[in-house]
């Protein structure tokens, strides 16, 4: 496996100071007080930084949804049974779901995988048939991933984003439904951050009390078999993730390395973010983050990953539909520092300070 | 003057709890989590009560721009010299300001106006003249208006409310540009909410200490002279205010009285819509709040308000700006409701819990 992935470690792209400078000094000279647009100018500054240019672009806005099963469901975990990831993969390719409005309202291009969902389900217009297996493993009793699993879930996230950057792409977000996944997301941010499944877990897609004892266990279960002393970032990852987990890594792994800008997504995907992360720690320099999600444990990671998120509306959805929500912002941020009038441009007094 | 604005009293539009009610329980039937889009759901059920429709749209987006000086500027209140006013006005009608830029890129609507510079600036193309006057009064020394400016601002919020109705406008944004406003906004707020000037005054567009003790000083003086025991909210819009103030209040009652949803921008345009709840308080039921400011007053006049902004991105340029940020929210929130899909539509299982 060391060898099929050593892709893996290969180096991030340096993000050019010079860019970013210059676009701070931009900032500066804008007709307006400075700082005064807060966030969006940091915005600017850290996309130029990134893309290399005085006037970063986000667009075309790449979203990649990644859509797979997880064996951990059989535990009771999730409010939802089984078949809707199935019944979501119908209706995300036929653009019913929330973020196939979203994308569609913004314009984004999106691609969406069958990483491998309980039922195979044939072909289906809209979708890359990538399946990886019937869903991962229960990780309260097995490994979620074979080794060979854990490759081709990273390198599927890797070509995806090889073929965005071929088409231009400039800005990454991956989404993900399937579920009972904030099950391996919050088993992989305990085993990565040392935390307590207690303090972490949450309601996912709206668990009552006993669901979250039942999910509780089941990570504990999940940690004890799994997270076993001398375990890398990525045993971890392929003993306590997902398809949609795994790929995910992969895929902003190969963005950092190739220089496509990272908006990160909510609790499942920061999961993965941390565990990019950890893997190569540079990947963090390509991450902006979008919105803090109303499941609980997601502040702790946020935390771990010094990530000060752009919005705060309670989302908990996933499918990458939080990040799409922040999309505008950037779009804004940049157009407003390749459009405004310098002060010298428009004949404006600067601050007589 | 009683008769002239005997139309601040008429009673606002009642919201439409049945649409209101509609709206929640289609959000409860798309195929999501209930609850899972959080603030997102919150808007389009908020904005179906407004609009009295299933499906609340918030297009065309209407931005009033209200330019104006302030002769309290005099006092050395603010960090950039009158002299900006006039400029900013220039620049803003020829697509160089922040508001411009953002306007655009959202393809919003927005109509300038010159509320009264301190000098005439003759025909600009792109504004409308509507001088009241050369800027107002220093109201550390006298009133800010006199009875028919005052007058004259709340009728031209009004009428230019009753012109983008009439163009079938879908959300009001009110913008306001004028060097040294955020004195007599925090004048206002200061006297309506009955907090001293030092809990309240912040930096504006970026004073240093000392300026801050100046601005401080002159907004104690003009409480003193101006908010006495008997003054009603409207006399204290007159004697503290500011042009682009009284018309933004106006703007805002009629939007409210007429059934037009108003998405309210920072620190001035607050001190606006505080004043508005005063004179007529079911307008509150027509205001999304944008934005939380980095000006540190806004937080108080935020919970006097109620209000829990959108968006806490640093921002304290005014313009309007905060609130065009937030825009695209309103807009997904609005196709979210309108095009996703419902449980049964979808074939997709509902909960099991």
């Amino acid at each position: 496996m060391t060898s099929i992935l050593s892709w893996l470690n290969a180096p991030c792209r340096p993000l050019d100071d010079i860019a970013a400078e210059a676009a701070r000094q931009r900032q500066d000279q804008l007709t307006k007080p400075r700082g005064s647009l807060g966030r969006l100018e940091e915005l600017a500054i850290r996309l130029a930084g990134m893309q290399g240019t005085a006037t970063p672009s986000v667009d075309p806005v790449q979203i990649l949804q990644f859509v797979s099963d997880h064996g951990v469901a059989a535990e009771g975990v999730s409010a939802f049974p089984q078949a809707v990831t199935l019944q979501m993969l119908h209706n995300i390719a036929r653009g019913g779901a929330a973020i196939s409005v979203m994308a569609d309202a913004l314009g984004a291009r999106m691609e969406i995988f069958d990483l491998g969902i309980a039922t195979d389900p044939g072909p289906v217009a809209g979708v890359r048939a990538a399946r990886l297996g019937p869903g991962t493993g229960n990780i309260a009793r097995e490994p979620a991933m074979t080794a060979s699993q854990l490759a081709g879930a990273l390198n599927l996230g890797r070509a995806a984003v090889e073929q965005a950057l071929d088409q231009g792409a400039g800005l990454l977000i991956c989404g993900e439904m399937g579920i009972a996944n904030t099950t391996p997301a919050t088993a992989l941010a305990c085993a990565l951050l040392g935390i307590a499944p207690g303090t972490l877990v949450g309601p996912g897609t709206g668990l009552d009390p006993a669901g979250i004892a039942r999910k509780t266990q089941a990570i504990e279960k999940a940690l004890a078999l799994h997270a076993t002393s001398g375990c890398t970032p990525l045993d971890l990852l392929g003993r306590l993730g997902g398809f949609d987990i795994a790929a995910t890594v992969g895929a902003f792994i190969t963005a950092a390395q190739r220089g496509l800008p990272i908006l990160v997504d909510g609790f499942i995907i920061t999961a993965a973010a941390l565990a990019a992360v950890r893997l190569q720690p540079a990947t963090r320099g390509w991450m902006l983050f979008s919105h803090g999600s109303a499941e609980p444990g997601h502040r702790l990671m946020m935390q771990a990953l010094d990530a000060d998120p752009l919005l705060d509306l309670g989302l908990r959805l996933g499918e990458g539909s939080g990040a799409a929500a922040a999309v505008p912002l950037l779009r804004l941020a940049c157009a407003v520092h390749a459009k405004m009038a310098t002060f010298a441009e428009a004949g404006v007094s600067a601050s007589g300070d």
